[in-house]
């Protein structure tokens, strides 16, 4: 392999793209939580939205503490009472966080589901950092609305207030190309049906605004905050193109209203954030042309934690549809789990 | 928080290390596949291990197969049947896999465990690719010799052959700072109970022969072609150290004998696979002398899929004993739940 490699060149370039996956085989829940303690943007932007809110001895809700930080920014920010929930073990590293930050006396961790767990009392605000990939595939949709009818007072706060996820059509062709297995080649196996499921995943990457050739245009919109009652706004978004260009994917990003002044920004090329943006890539590379336009829908399902997707893009040229697919990742092997009962065939 | 990053000037610099977690925090089952699939030097080791095993005629079995790749270039190799057992939902990506080459006729496709479920016969030989980081962490300690005693005819062929998994002190300034949670000082909380935990973890990393103080010396070895008993041997890696140096930590890989001739080498300076290397970080930068003894031991924990270890490093000069530390990943938060009934405090 290794001569094979020299010979083709680009192989060991090729092979650092392995890399840029390799985390993800990683099975280790420590990681993504120090993905988030390592995101100061993340962590700053949270820390500011609770100074603007907490009020001297507000009782906080806490939804989804993880390792603590934010209920012990909470109560640093004056709260007289965090409850901080966590189903996961880590529960058992927040307590050891807040014993080290002093503030253990006025944090109590709750281990469960705070959907469905019963609070000593409703409260005054709450946090919720379920903001996953496109915002939207950790579930704070599901939650925030079941946060707001079951733990807060009336007139409570809580953050985020708002979401809007956003996308743009990119052209991105070695992104396109790093994806497409270019190692498929080189072991004699026809891997087509797994370059199938590639297309029918997202796929989180670093874009860049000099990426996109039309858009960006919202495609989901919620206002917690508005009187109720607001449904989420879930329009495709359109984009109209202004010069002859090749699409491989759409990008996908978010921006969550932490509180009022505070906004947590992922797109493109906002200061860099452990959320990056999303990438969902089309079989091939598609040729647009001025006054195109091109639709891109993302519907959540109802089901799992929030991560389950349907999209949709179409390419729409004097009134024609030229170019149209659909996508799911509930039909993909890692979630196929959901839909069939284990067993031998 | 933009401010804040280019006061602090590596700000920006240090943010950027966010993505080398970031692919860890995806959830997405697919990403795994992705890579190993995306890896040539597996797949053609695993190639060349097969075209040397398989002779025309032969009854295989691919235990755990996944995508399918080893299974059709078992039957490529000649294979008259090849039982593939796998029991995620990607199975049903393997036999798409395998009917696009053409191969679907000679291989079996059986979901479920292949340590617990009975094949209609004995078979000529077997391909099992449970290899993890370390080597050890997909669990293959436990597997072969299960599939060896319950799956195989006397006489069998298996791959791999053997295993042997090394440990060498590392010096690796830049990524025991990115792995201290650099961000740690800006957010206004004490972070240490999770420093603690992150060197209870192990970290996949790329290491390079330059970064190695000491070592490698073996830390685990097994052959299970050798005439049996043939217990593992599992003793702590001893080196001693020929300069004054600092140490972060222990990098660990290993090599695989695949087949007479075919060896899987995962050693720093080897062409660059999925597995790359792991990487156990001491809490402290320690600094070492010329004469020293650095002793490093790691213990597969007989649960789970083989992913939890004990370790222990221990420094000694004039033989006395002058820094011992023991980490287990059995105890983090990622792991507790398998410690404790979840409910509410």
């Amino acid at each position: 392999m290794a001569i094979k490699i020299a010979r083709r060149g680009a192989g060991r370039a090729r092979l650092c793209a392995i890399i840029a996956y390799q985390k993800a085989a990683q099975d280790h829940a420590m990681y993504a939580d120090h993905v988030m303690l390592n995101d100061g943007v993340r962590l700053e932007r949270f820390r500011a939205a609770l100074r603007a809110r907490v009020r001297p001895g507000d009782v906080v809700l806490d939804a989804g503490t993880g390792s603590g930080v934010l209920a012990v920014m909470a109560a640093q920010a004056g709260a007289a009472r965090v409850y901080a929930v966590e189903k996961r073990g880590i529960v058992n590293l927040a307590r050891s966080v807040a014993r080290a930050n002093g503030c253990e006396d006025r944090i109590e961790f709750l281990r469960g589901d705070f959907l469905s767990l019963r609070l000593p009392e409703r409260v005054d605000g709450a946090v919720c950092e379920l903001l996953g990939y496109a915002g939207l595939a950790e579930g704070i949709t599901r939650a925030m609305p079941r946060i707001i009818e079951r733990h807060l007072k009336s007139g409570a706060w809580f953050i985020p207030r708002a979401l809007r996820t956003f996308a743009a059509a990119v052209r991105h062709p070695a992104l396109h190309e790093r994806l497409m297995l270019s190692c498929a080649s080189c072991c004699g196996v026809d891997l087509s049906p797994a370059l199938h499921e590639i297309t029918q995943n997202y796929w989180v990457e670093s874009l860049a605004g000099a990426d996109i050739v039309c858009g960006p245009a919202p495609v989901f919109e919620v206002n917690w905050a508005a009187p109720p009652p607001c449904p989420p706004v879930n329009e495709p978004a359109r984009m109209r193109v202004t010069r002859a260009d090749t699409v491989h994917g759409f990008g996908v990003w978010f921006e969550a209203d932490l509180a009022p002044g505070v906004r947590l920004d992922t797109a493109p090329d906002a200061p860099l954030t452990s959320w990056r943006q999303v990438f969902f890539p089309l079989p091939d590379p598609l040729s647009v042309r001025q006054g195109d336009e091109l639709l891109f829908s993302l519907t959540p399902l109802p089901m799992a934690e929030g991560d389950l997707f349907h999209w949709r893009t179409v390419l729409v040229r004097d009134g024609r549809t030229l170019f149209e697919s659909a996508h799911s990742n509930a039909l993909t092997s890692k979630n196929m789990d959901a839909f069939e009962e284990p067993g031998i065939r």
